[in-house]
């Protein structure tokens, strides 16, 4: 199985019962169990909301497949995850076109096939979907600062609530459903990250009511954490503080929908990288510590190394032993191919070249940013390790 | 033509006859004349010097193929680079495997096949190019400081001179020839940027002769630029500069080959990268410029955006009009798809949703770079302009 061989081969394709020994790294191995778990937790943590699982953390038709089986709902970001779902059998209700920035055509598309949720921030996009969507709900995405999350969260989403408000009276005009949604920043370590959009979102509601107008729906949105080096809190802790902001800011006077968006929470957890060193070597420009080269890098699936915002954690074959710093980087010849450099990671004064890896918790965020083959190396494969009795082929809900 | 029609497409599968205006956009033109023409001027620039092709700059087999046929040499990066290359009839004697960072078992393999140059720069890479050459070339790779480049050079490659006399006496030792190598940095702007660098070599040369050793010979690795925002000199500036720091640091004794690797140089500017403009929008959070959302981003192509590195340059179908600053963004969900909001490109007041815009030479380091379907994104398509008599179907050169 050479890296060649699998060039052209889709990201949720492989499905390998090879024994793992046998298979060259790297390869992300997702365990359809714990996604099962993290599912379970949620929804006991959070009982009355509706999830939306966020296809982009992860679009592999068996977890695409799996969650729809269970009775998950999706979050799709454009034309070709509408399809994605609509092809394993996923009814176009379930869908929520959200992402903010969307071809008019592409949201004529979805309304062609039956999606009747999606997200607006501004006054060009809202014409857009009003002139697509007949009847449906429209959310009008606030704008968060995104403090405690740490994977960047930009100014490229979301509106004031003064543009909100001019927002929702359009909507409500010409018809639709009016939701709210907003967006607390991916992998978010503060359960009160929620209260302060969830308190604009009740002023917003509280105002549109006494104009005659109903809030139908509020989308919590994405943010909810795996478990990276940094210790998080359990979706328990989230979904109290979820819970408490929710009964303190809608009131009992909110009966729309709520919903949540999870990708990561779900999926990362799930997923183990297994990679091979590639070269140990001390740096005569950076004395003191070793670089260890992995055969998995910035380009064939750890995009969220950027900046080093993600940390994942690693174990190695020589744990036990003693450990010095580390820079860590990918294999290709781009020098911005380095992974750690600033965190300083410790691993084993033993590791060498050819030494298994694994980097934990990479189930999101990873095989999806594979580049398609970036120095001829190919794109990060998936396995699947299903549930017993769950490891039929991928296809249409049952 | 839809986006989930394309996923499983190689980047360098596609060769389409069909009228450019009925392409959905992204994609990526490239013109082969072009291509042809950089290469004309660097060997009038460059006359006694070997050409090697980064083929990691665009693997499309159309450009590979066609620099076959012209008699280039390919500077590969991994297995995948090599069977590339192998499988369009490229002689395994052409190939440099220009990676300092292998598995022993990619070396192995690429003396099997008959590769017969290798780049190291550490001694465990030394070890495993010993280990599994019997004969044929090491080139060790000092480092530089990249001053002068755009696309950051970071501590990843390269060896100080100390460490490469160790490593050229080992392989001597070992019975390898020893070349020298070095990378002033990609999207190098300063010709002067390869005289300490020939400066190293020269006395590394005559210290190894002193010894009775031959350097036999001399990468002059890549850099050489194209033609983004900042102006560059052309190739002629750099070939003038380069041959004087040869013959003034090498001298009259160095007898061996001189090679150079450009991968950029010779493609960048044959790209044209056509896209839509998905949104254009005011941020409240953002005031005073717009926001304009295009249908190619960080992930499905621009990934030298990063940190605004690599400036293309834009135009589009309302130039001519009054302009004003933008911050332009990619069409996912993902916060860090963000191109340019640092230094300011300056659009048309009357650019709105459904406009074309292109960005110019984006034939290097763009679709190599794309994901396999980050938030549903087809990778981005190539399509080819070949030059008059030159449109044959790709395959083994003839």
């Amino acid at each position: 199985m050479n890296a060649h061989a699998l060039r052209n081969i889709s990201l949720t394709a492989v499905r390998v019962e090879t024994p793992r020994e046998a298979i060259d790294t790297p390869y992300l191995m997702m365990d359809l169990a714990i996604v099962a778990d993290r599912l379970t937790q949620l929804r006991s943590a959070l009982p009355n909301t509706v999830i939306l699982y966020a296809v982009k953390a992860n679009p592999a038709v068996e977890i695409v497949g799996m969650l729809a089986r269970s009775g998950v709902q999706f979050d799709v970001a454009s034309r070709g995850e509408i399809d994605l779902c609509l092809g394993l059998g996923v009814p176009a209700e379930s869908l929520s076109y959200g992402n903010t920035v969307k071809k008019e055509r592409d949201i004529a598309y979805a309304v062609a096939v039956g999606v009747g949720r999606f997200t607006v921030d501004s006054p060009a996009e809202m014409d857009k979907v009003i002139r697509c969507l007949p009847s449906g709900c429209v959310f009008i995405r606030l704008a968060t600062d995104g403090l405690g999350a740490d994977w960047p969260l930009s100014q490229k989403f979301g509106c004031r609530p003064a543009q909100a408000w001019e927002l929702m009276l359009r909507a409500a005009s010409a018809g639709l459903e009016v939701g709210l949604s907003f967006h607390v920043g991916s992998q978010q370590r503060d359960p009160g990250a929620w209260v302060k959009p969830l308190a604009e979102v009740g002023s917003l509601m509280r105002r549109f009511a006494a104009r005659g107008h109903q809030v139908s729906a509020v989308n919590l949105g994405g943010g909810l954490p795996s478990r990276y080096v940094e210790p998080v809190p359990r979706s328990h802790v989230y979904g109290a503080a979820i819970a408490d902001a929710v009964a303190h800011h809608l009131g009992p006077d909110f009966d729309g929908q709520l919903l949540i968006e999870p990708g990561r929470h779900l999926v990362g957890d799930a997923g183990t990288i297994r990679s091979e060193v590639v070269l140990v070597t001390e740096r005569a420009t950076d004395s003191g510590r070793r670089w260890v080269y992995l055969d998995i890098g910035r380009f064939n699936g750890l995009a969220e190394t950027l900046g080093e915002s993600i940390r994942y954690r690693i174990s190695t074959e020589r744990d036990g032993g003693p450990v010095g710093p580390v820079v860590l980087a990918g294999p290709s010849c781009d020098s911005a191919d380095v992974l750690y450099e600033k965190c300083e990671y410790q691993l084993p004064l033993a590791l060498q070249a050819g030494d298994r890896v694994e980097l934990h918790s990479c189930g999101a965020y990873t095989a999806s940013y594979s580049s398609l083959g970036f120095n001829g190396f190919a794109p990060l494969r998936c396995l699947f390790l299903g549930p017993p009795g769950d490891r039929s082929p991928a296809g249409p809900p049952q």
